[in-house]
């Protein structure tokens, strides 16, 4: 017999918007899988086939930046833990700026910890490759290397990119700075960048 | 030895901006494996490590809508094939009008196409499973089924849905009657959707 967590019932509960206890026989009943909770819950009838999977828990706010000639296009989720920051005029205008700096900067990643493993081993190799032949020794390689992948991170990580407005400042420092001032975590939580051509 | 066509090679020069007769090298080398390819470049220097991999290759436009909550947010990507429809005011507008239905109706998928096989086969199961004690002939079932299936779709799929201004009218007819109008494809590239709560 599975453990049914509280947690666990809570998720079930916001997936279907069943009630409790349906959402916690259902859990018993499959030994703990959401998944088939939910689609048990859903064939009962309890659950409705549309309703949206999955929803984010905190607070904060949509933003999107267009550029003027319509070809690259930035959506921004911009997490804090109250409504009353996401308020906020500035931390608005903070999603604005993040947003065009996605649009004009280009980033693949948020963090550092969101790039794959294989990616990074795959960047190191590159660089290996690169000086293979430079007579330069294996632990002077090693650093430069190093100091390539950081430079790698500051391309295609949001947080350590420079700001476009202000390179001497990079992007975490600049929402460091707003924690500091609001007193309370602000977090990116996912973007898309669309561009044609 | 691998067949490596002018396309592919058009291909990597687009992802490497390296030379024609590099790319061309490269292909032969490693038996025409694109991202082998690519990665050869890499590690000879040729080819810059953040040059973004697969763009997009039509004309088109990337719109947004945010709700006034701004709690909602969409990113759209609206193909054409010229960029004078591009900049046609009208698509533009259509491509808001799009957007707003994505926020509003809040789709998964464009086309009925992009619904994962197994999806579907869950959801005949979940009707099936419904009706099971109906006392009703298999045949009547399984009409039944096929409507209900017909109704996921349109709740699921952008392309089917009724418009959320006009219900008479499916978003599929609202782009065919632009597409009629332009004399030329309009086709939605992909779309993003973000929610917070």
């Amino acid at each position: 017999m599975a453990d049914v967590t509280s947690d666990m019932i809570k998720e079930l509960r916001e997936k279907t918007q069943a009630g409790m206890l349906d959402c916690k026989k259902a859990l018993v009943e499959v030994d703990g899988d959401m998944d088939k909770a939910v689609e048990m819950l859903r064939k009962k009838g309890l659950a409705s086939a549309t309703k949206k999977m999955g929803r984010e828990a905190s607070e904060g706010i949509i933003a999107s930046y267009i550029h003027s000639n319509m070809k690259i296009g930035v959506l921004l989720e911009l997490r804090t833990v109250t409504d009353f920051v996401a308020r906020n005029e500035d931390f608005q205008n903070l999603a604005k700026e993040l947003s065009m700096q996605i649009a004009a900067a280009n980033p693949l990643y948020i963090n550092i910890e969101d790039v794959p493993a294989e990616d990074i081993e795959k960047e190191r190799e590159i660089y290996r490759e690169q000086m293979k032949d430079s007579g330069k020794p294996e632990n002077v390689i090693e650093k430069i290397v190093e100091g390539k992948l950081s430079k790698y991170y500051s391309d295609v990580c949001l947080l350590e990119q420079e700001y476009i407005k202000d390179p001497k400042v990079r992007i975490k420092d600049l929402i460091k700075e707003k924690i500091a001032i609001y007193g309370e975590n602000i977090e990116v939580g996912k973007f898309s960048r669309f561009q044609i051509g």
